[in-house]
């Protein structure tokens, strides 16, 4: 068993009641400030969704919707798991984890099924060629994010944000995340000037990735924001994830974005794709950015926005 | 008051518990289909809304996760709020729509204050050209999507799925829809063969843009599989929207597009953007494609995706 299957286990105490814990091995500790240790996010919501699943009608959490209403404490933890609508097309419950009575973390999880895995013959196309005889059996898919390769990236290793309290790797002991490149200059206080994360996430135990490794990739990579020197603390307030397939073995491919950040408010966006090139995973997360000053040694606002969401090469109005 | 205020009306009845209805002005009924009658996801997501904000101790609603459970019926319905957590800079609450005894609609909002609005200088450019001093003062947005002049863009008016099931206009007597004209193809049977919605949104009534607004303006537009020849009915699963600015009076722009299509689940993310050009809303909903078949005159799976998330042009490794 993995380290992150042990730091994520459940144990059913009666129906819909699980003992859990919030695991040190998965701690992320703020450099240099007051804040108390927290556990990686993606580790917690993986750790509710084991409760979700072990008592599922559905096998996939097609949508996770989390709140991350308290830092959690090293210790253990209760879920509890009450379902709203149990359907053959979708299922629904509320997942609550709590520490001491207090909720930590609220979540929303719809279940469904998804289908076995095939990889997309390219963009924008159906995957097998064929014309769909019906709307349900339409499959398309936008252009993959640009990422470099995998032997380009760099291994981010033990960075300040990843250490636990007493001074052992927490979440970087157990989660690789090697970074494009392009995306690592606020480590050196010359962000690129562009909130983006891009890169390749696995375990360092080896492990095929799962529903579970998605809840923990969606929220792997460091916070866009630091792309503009923004590199505090950046709290999880809401993060929603839609699984959109069963991922293929290999590592999975992040690339994160930012649209707005404005009054202290950001943005994350990530799409997880897997080696076999499926999209596999959607997240949105609204962030609070890190208190203290910028670290940027360029001008941030002189860079202009080169991120696209709807290109100016899309469909264009017949009249223009 | 606008119909759509009073549509979207609570009325107080005991802390934590609210009168309402889903009200047949904002009925949709899909063409030809034995599907009952239901309401605009967003007219429904409003009504909460205003439950939510009348007890709120922050004034904006800047994170909403939307699980639509069952279809309504055109009939009074009751919401209760329950309030996980209360604090200076967020607070979140259930909220759940009930009608019968059964959870209809189930949310989780966080509220929190958003600044005053100021329009942004040009994307990704800091506002006001001045260096933030700290990270809480950043202010970032991406490039706004291309959306055509609103002079060329068309008023969908009664179109099938937005007639009520007298016959009678619902929706679309109360919200106008000004759809590019690069997306309205669908309606001849002439598909785009690209899974993107373009227009403008605002009340046939002469109404300013406000929180409940943007919860009806990110699911306004015709789905986005409409472009893809999928016209059924396109039930919505769970939607997440956040506020990210308080918007500027005038028709407000929505851009929408999808990324993914299989299994019969595809997703549809929609930004809007206030008269003033400002990022006010983004929003990312898991649903259903409609039943039925698929109405292409052409081959849509041979019209290559053109939308991209992340450019090409987005910053680069500087090994490539």
């Amino acid at each position: 068993m993995t380290v992150f299957d042990e730091a994520t286990a459940v144990s059913l105490r009666s129906e819909g009641l699980y003992d859990a814990a919030a695991d040190p091995r998965f701690a992320l500790v703020a450099p240099g400030s007051a804040t108390p240790p927290a556990v990686n996010g993606g580790a917690l919501m993986a750790t509710v969704l084991r409760a979700v699943l072990d008592c599922s009608p559905n096998p996939h959490p097609v949508a996770t919707s989390a709140n991350f209403l308290r830092v959690p404490q090293l210790a253990p933890a209760e879920i509890h798991v009450s379902w709203l609508k149990q359907g053959k097309t979708a299922s629904t419950a509320r997942a609550t984890l709590l520490q001491d009575g207090l909720a930590i973390l609220d979540t929303t999880v719809t279940t469904g099924t998804l289908l076995p895995g095939t990889a997309a013959a390219s963009p924008g196309a159906a995957n097998d060629g064929a014309e769909p005889a019906s709307s349900q059996q339409l499959d398309w898919t936008g252009e993959r994010p640009w990422i470099a390769d995998i032997a380009d990236c760099l291994d981010l290793g033990s960075w300040p944000g990843t250490v636990a309290a007493d001074g052992s790797a927490g979440f970087a002991a157990h989660v690789e995340v090697l970074l494009d490149p392009a995306c690592t200059g606020w480590r050196q206080h010359e962000p690129s000037g562009v909130p983006e994360m891009r890169g390749y996430v696995r375990l360092r135990d080896h492990r095929d990735p799962d529903a579970l490794l998605l809840a923990l990739a969606v929220d792997a990579l460091p916070p866009v924001v630091f792309g503009l020197g923004a590199t505090g603390w950046a709290p999880t307030v809401e993060l929603t994830w839609h699984m959109r397939g069963v991922p293929a073995p290999g590592p999975l491919q992040v690339a994160a974005r930012c649209r707005h950040v404005s009054g202290g408010w950001f943005d994350e966006e990530a799409e997880v794709w897997d080696a076999s090139g499926r999209l596999v995973a959607q997240s949105r997360q609204l962030a609070r950015v890190g208190r203290g000053p910028l670290h940027v040694t360029v001008n941030a606002s002189a860079v202009p926005a080169i991120t696209e969401v709807f290109s100016p090469k899309s469909i264009r109005s017949s009249r223009t």
